[in-house]
């Protein structure tokens, strides 16, 4: 049996350890081929393979990013994509495919598997908004990374006596501001699940200035306040028509300033937040994740994704997953209100 | 309503977190009053409290260690020991406890609910072998330590072409070395729960030798040779009656110089994985635990326990899990067998 | 003998280091007193102290920050101020101080002493930029948590074939951009002690390319192009006259996407840069001078600042380091350029 | 023009980088050939060389360890030795060496420079006991591991109310001990360099349990105690005649625990602190080793190391340095006891 090993959307700590144990099992213990699909479906559209044996993939478990490349190229939009793919496939007798990632490189997966191309699916994003599982490789290192980086602004914050406002990844889900948050004993947490109320947002920030203390903000890229959607969209791009980078994060320090008149400063946290050593725990799941795919191969479990539910990882059919953002309860949210202000 | 919080038996990191989530919630949203306990049960047994209010807990959550101290006193070993700690939750007008504890903690505490003390329990430890939780906070961290200090060990083990033996914690269960052996590419982890067979594991050394790389042991401070539990009694105490701080790991060591022919060091890590700042996970599952313990008590839930079940936290029943050690299962185990050699 | 001790500035890693050691000492071995001046000048020309004993300073040592708060007032700036900080140090019977501070608030100090405040100066900036001394506290921390950053967006540039540009702090000296460009192995350093040429740059990114690898772009915030000042003053504030957090990283981003037709991406590392716990050598080099800076004053060493030379703490002249910048050598940039592209 | 490159002694981070930059510069500036040795003097003795290219060093500068081996091989106690170096080197037309080592491998690289053989030395050693240089690489690595294992057990201290010894590595010197129990805030530091009277310890012991703190013990390896020696020979290997693991710190523990009546605890930090990434510090200081290393080749300046100096890079003869180790100076050493206790 040939296997084809694609790992597509944006960088995520982990890829390389899913990979790695894919491989070194599906070698090992099962006797199955391996060829790695270079930058996600770009490559499968471009047959563009690798051989992949276990020499490949030796030492790979602790670094970030992924051997195979990555794009966000999506097959669908190519004319042919699907002919192109299977072309690909069968010119190197590949039987399988193992496609690890996010919602959108998975939902492109559930239409080829719906297409007849025989192919399992791993969830991966940082994000950790892939639906039917309880988590994500390259979550739990995008939070550690983010926690640490408000460790250490508490003690700036303190000693200028400012707001200093996070800006973390999250454009549709606010799973890393509000585990960051509350890691980091954040005086506010603001997600895309629930438009904020500026007025609030304030209030907080004068409470904790009044026990002499400085508020700490984080604040979701994808956070929106309450009545100001418009606002936003005003300053999402510059004069020359480039994507600022800037965004929710400097918005609300302004707004902080101007309406409490106290001082504000943003740090928006960006890259670093996907990339480097996966934490024991990313390797840990990533790990078994890979185990568990080519566990799912060789039964021929061919249209389904592996998902961690408590300590089990269980498959779930890619087709019940498919458009389905998960995002944070707001039960769960709400837990976290006493630490705010 | 007053609540007296208690943190027993062996460090770990996020007992503060909890503690300040309890007082916390408690304070604002009940308008609970609290006590710190000093000490675990010695506190109790001597009536040696401390006010414990908002102010008390603010900027410890990232702290390790436990601001209330710990002990590993049995109050059942003591005379008398019921009724004094009930004279002493008298003296202070507490209706109810916060015990925060691993097996023994948790285990007195049970009785103690038998005998008519309301309170609830919060699962702790670092080895995360408390039953009726998929996690105890603690754990993450020490796996975290741990994982690093395999990483380092990687890079020396490769330059001098040699077997690193790694001593982890776990006396009874082998959490922390499975966890930590995945994340870090071991190429043999031994636990407790699996009597090792030591040919089998010089037959992983050199085996990865001839394919030119070093390997890696690690081993939980428990773990024992199939043949030789006498073997480690023996070693258990020193010329002077002292017990060794060398164990296993050092033995191991041994054995592979002997039987292999190639060099072979051990490194015991010891108590920095029950100390320091708590990791991401860890701060945000022991904030949690607290937050629900507050409630559990404000609902009258005595005799409980919460618990993580998947992403969720529930209640458990003390008598449940009393005496029960959480064990690595072998199908678990038998995942990663894969890696070793 | 009684002696105030400020902190001014920017937040730095290593300020309660030096406060501690100051304290501990100055009460242990001389019998000395305290008072800490809260928020730099501000707080001398307020008449706001704090007490300083050797309990205030427990525990400190790995926290970043400052206890007692900072500010960038300038007490030259405010009518009286001289006089205002005469009042201020006479209402509390203090002999001398002991400043902590970069080159403004050493500045300020300078100023002082040649009008007879006796005090001795302890250089303090992450951004290395104090004369006279070979290295500042905070800076190594800075550059430690700049390499970090670099590391991990390695991983990210690989796995999508993309420029990543990290801009570090350093308005008027390229230090931290230098050092941690050197340890993260980028492929360009620009610094503002040295014009670069947009056209040098993007080659250095496209033969990076051309083997396969992702360029790394580090830059500090004060880095300007050769032809273009005015091009980046035009981007310094935006539409509603705030000054934008955004600048030469993104512009770099935009320019070499444009010339190369490549994708590239910014990180604006921040504030993360001068929080949190020092790293081992500052909390050594803080924990230095702040031991030399209360010999000095014993000595009645007025109008000195401590400074490193090799491994030893020398007293030198503020005098001689007044209004001096100090910026990197070109001979020692151009060590590293072999390592562009 | 061809070079050998050569690491030697225990493994250090930082190895990989001098490699890199050494090669990176000579190629490209100079357009040298290199040749690497493999396993240190061992590689010499028996002609195992490898090609050593500018591709062979992509990617090494952040790891740990030494690509080409280390053996603590002298060549000096081989047979022939000097002749089959000569011979090996001859093999491969090598017209100079680069040696990258320790006292020992240094020691051995003068011998071999005074019979003719043309090289340079690098500095390296953990320990940072070379004389001649303000610090090796290395050095900064392992006391940021151990004073950041000291910031872990404050905590584990503080909540049991025990001492906690932690034994660090330095044989000879006691400069890992020194700068991380400073930058840990130890309250006793023990150093090879001064033995220590036990009653002292002991004494400091208690003045931090009468203050309701926790004592930090921080001792070298090679710390003894004044009136001891023998007792510890005696302790030096078990009864089957292996060397222990245990050692100062298990002793010390006990004594603490016998002479003062409180617990104490030890924790040997061993072998992590010699491997994994190396410190922004070390990548810095080691990059400009190798680069000033191949400019001492090529000015044919053999016979001689390259060191630190303040912040710059000198050449020193190799006689000068050999033999002679750099231990701690007592005036640095008393500057910090007004932390003990």
């Amino acid at each position: 049996m040939k296997i084809a090993v694609l790992t597509g959307g944006g960088d995520c700590p982990g890829l390389n350890a899913v990979i790695r144990s894919v491989v070194r099992k599906g070698v090992q213990d099962y006797g199955f081929e391996f060829v790695g699909v270079r930058d996600g479906w770009l490559g499968a559209l471009r047959d563009n393979m690798l051989p992949l044996d276990v020499s490949a993939v030796r030492g790979i478990l602790p670094r970030g990013g992924t051997i195979l490349g990555s794009s966000r190229t999506n097959p669908f939009k190519h004319e042919d994509g699907v002919r192109r793919i299977r072309d690909s496939l069968a010119a190197h007798d590949v039987d399988a495919m193992i496609v690890i990632g996010g919602e959108d490189t998975l939902g492109a997966a559930t239409e080829l598997s719906r297409q007849g191309i025989n192919l399992v699916g791993v969830p991966k994003t940082i994000d950790n908004d892939v639906a039917g599982t309880d988590y994500t490789f390259g979550f739990d290192t995008a939070v550690g990374i983010a926690t640490e980086a408000i460790d250490r602004l508490h003690t700036t914050a303190e000693s200028h006596m400012r707001t200093l406002v996070v800006e973390v990844m999250g454009r549709h889900s606010g799973w890393i501001a509000l585990h960051a948050g509350v890691a980091g004993g954040a005086n506010a947490i603001l997600v895309p699940e629930r438009p904020f109320d500026i007025d609030q947002v304030c209030a907080w920030v004068k409470k904790r200035f009044e026990i002499n203390y400085a508020p700490i903000v984080v604040a979701a890229e994808g956070a929106v306040p309450k009545e100001g959607e418009m606002v936003l969209k005003d300053r999402s791009r510059d004069e020359y028509g480039h994507v600022r980078l800037s965004g929710i994060g400097e918005w609300l320090a302004r707004e902080i300033e101007g309406r409490t008149g106290t001082e504000a400063r943003t740090t928006v946290l960006g890259h670093v937040q996907r990339g480097g050593t996966p934490s024991a725990f990313d390797r840990w799941l990533a790990t078994r994740f890979g185990l568990h795919a080519v566990d799912a191969v060789r039964d021929g479990a061919f249209g389904t994704m592996v998902a961690l539910r408590g300590t089990d990882i269980v498959r779930v059919p890619l087709d019940e997953t498919r458009g389905r953002i998960k995002v944070v309860d707001p039960a769960l949210y709400d837990e976290f209100e006493v630490f705010f202000g």
